[in-house]
């Protein structure tokens, strides 16, 4: 052999115990993680069909749509990002992008890439936009399609969504919105509020493992893509071909192979969504409201301020708060990571720096995490003003 | 709700045994499946930041390089080869495809795509080629990279190597192997045979699920990747970013942010090569080639005859095989589904119609396994036979 066997292979493979309560990915079920260790089967087996049918189903639920354009990606969250912009526009083309954090300007940088033109609807990180000035910004650039962050998970921001729909098909355009850190936890309807791309996060809220993305088009969008001049410019998410192999369109004859998806990842995400539809999605919503109520009530009596100012703009899965300013962030985390095993991020994009960020998702969103995340922070503050007295 | 929840995902999940014994999926081992269980982690973890660098030398073991830039992407196989084609070549490139089976098509298509030229060496289906036509078509094509495929599963040949990478390299362009369906049980030196980029499938002879790719690029073609003068087309494997976060620089600092890795996959990734590395390269490289000659004499003994003539150009993973003229493909395959859960697949690309393909790789090569699928397949033609007679 040229290259000898590394011998850290031989070291057995030992894995810690960890509170998920970062912006994602969050923790997976037991009855997820039983389904992950299931034998694999093959991508063109009718049992991997049916799940993958099931899976369909399960989506539109969550997605409250009847799209029968709705299916997964076989990878993580940001080729859900680019297979909507890259499917339904074309180079040449021209998007409007709502810049509002970090999820924006990645959404820029994939269209830039395709050759499509970008302009922004800018607006101070953490602040909501309305629907008036979408409307102007629209006037102005007349773009093909419109992109905007229903959870953007840098500040913590929820961006209401009704009436957004008919503001971008007034002027001709689609909508695609990203609920990457939200889907299942906040009211979504993408028919009623008129999305035309939606895609999701399977590691979030909906607690399966990461690498497989729910993704779902409308009539409209499908129609754009399946009138477009050029093909679309990746194999992996032509919408063209995996809707052939997701079986989405109208009587199309047998499932035709497209790439080997993976077994494993379709069980997690078939039980996450077997999950959400025994609980129930409106059960979910309450679930997720009630216990992010409780941990802001607490966070608020303990004089912490959040980064986006307006309270009906917070997200209930993802919360960006400002430490006060003698406390730096990284001793926060470390600590609470060492001494409770639970996981509280740093900002990113406009919050680096500036806030901590804690989700509560999926089976992390009970009653018993807020208190738990509450002492760690609690301890972890005091540990770390300590710490500063003392250096000083 | 406006689209109500769905019954199907209140049945619990059901899974059928099968042996995988097509050309891929291979089943994974006990120790995999049980790694995919284990609770999921951050991406950013430093837990899960060693696993990468475990799979990183696991992986240059199984390439045999010293490639710095060694590192998995979070999709499937068909993302290997976007990934290689997308980052070394550039919008108006050319590139010179041997097109000997699907695979050399299905690369034709994804540099199509991005704007690339392509020109063919085309050779007969189930035919190799040698470094003399190579070169010849080189000199007429002058391409900036040459896309070989090792393992062709749809015809069952293999493509020697050895002497290509010079040919390549004399006239300046770049050797991109696909080797999804041999690394791990055909003999391979990515370094030694001069192959600049190369990627694998984790769910056949290594024995991990579907769903994560391993890849490597020699320092010609990284040095290629940085010296674009348009950005990677695909943001999710453009490796000038992906490289950060796999820490693949030279003294590049802190490993940086692109995507959420999937940890089960890690997981079952790592424990895969694990294995590889306990049973040693060259053993399972020895493993399979008797297996598979265990199961050739066999097939010669029954008087089968093979797509790929040549039987030194055969594969030791994918066998394509020859039935009689009078037995249907579809029912041999059905039945020794359905009788023996044992996995025969049919032809695709040039073979469709023409052969059925079985695949002995990873845990599955073994030579029980030989014996099972020889018993099921004797036992399927004996059947479709009598199903023809009772026709007639």
């Amino acid at each position: 052999m040229d290259v000898e066997a590394p011998k850290e292979l031989l070291e057995p493979l030992q894995l810690p115990r960890r509170i998920l309560t970062g912006p994602g990915p969050s923790n997976c079920s037991q009855r997820v993680l039983q389904a992950l260790r299931q034998q694999v089967l093959g991508h063109m087996h009718p049992e991997v069909f049916q799940l993958m049918d099931e899976i369909k189903a399960g989506l539109r639920y969550a997605f409250q749509t009847a799209n029968k354009f709705t299916l997964a990606i076989s990878a993580s969250g940001h080729a859900g990002m680019e297979a909507s912009i890259g499917n339904v526009l074309e180079r040449g083309e021209n998007i409007l992008i709502v810049k509002a954090g970090l999820w924006g300007e990645r959404a820029a940088d994939i269209a830039g890439r395709l050759g499509i033109h970008v302009d922004f609807l800018e607006t101070e990180p953490g602040v909501a936009f309305t629907p008036d000035t979408l409307e102007e910004a629209i006037k102005k650039h007349r773009p093909k399609a419109v992109f905007v962050v229903h959870s953007e998970s840098s500040t913590g921001l929820k961006q209401p969504l009704e009436g957004i729909g008919n503001v971008v098909h007034k002027y001709g355009g689609l909508l695609i919105v990203d609920t990457v850190a939200s889907l299942g936890a906040e009211p979504f309807y993408a028919d009623a509020w008129g999305i035309d791309v939606v895609y999701t996060g399977s590691q979030k809220v909906l607690g399966a493992p990461a690498g497989i993305t729910p993704i779902s088009f409308s009539p409209e969008a499908v129609k754009k893509i399946q009138s477009r001049r050029s093909p679309v410019p990746v194999y992996y998410w032509d919408m063209n071909l995996l809707g052939k192999y997701w079986n989405c369109f109208e009587g199309q004859g047998p499932r035709i192979y497209h790439h080997t998806v993976s077994a494993t990842l379709v069980y997690g995400l078939r039980e996450a969504l077997a999950q959400l539809v025994e609980e129930g999605l409106a059960a979910s919503w309450t679930r997720h409201a009630s216990v992010t109520e409780k941990f802001h009530r607490g966070l608020l009596r303990r004089g912490y301020e959040f980064f986006v100012k307006e309270p009906s703009h917070r997200l209930r899965t993802v919360s960006a708060i400002m430490l006060p300013r003698d406390v730096e962030a990284s001793r926060v985390i470390r600590y609470a990571m060492d001494r409770y095993n639970v996981e509280i991020s740093g900002g990113l994009g406009p919050s680096a720096g500036k806030v901590i960020r804690i989700g509560l998702m999926g089976v992390n969103a009970t009653p018993g995490h807020v208190d738990l995340v509450l002492r760690a922070l609690d301890e972890a503050v005091k540990f770390a003003k300590c710490q500063l007295k003392s250096n000083l």
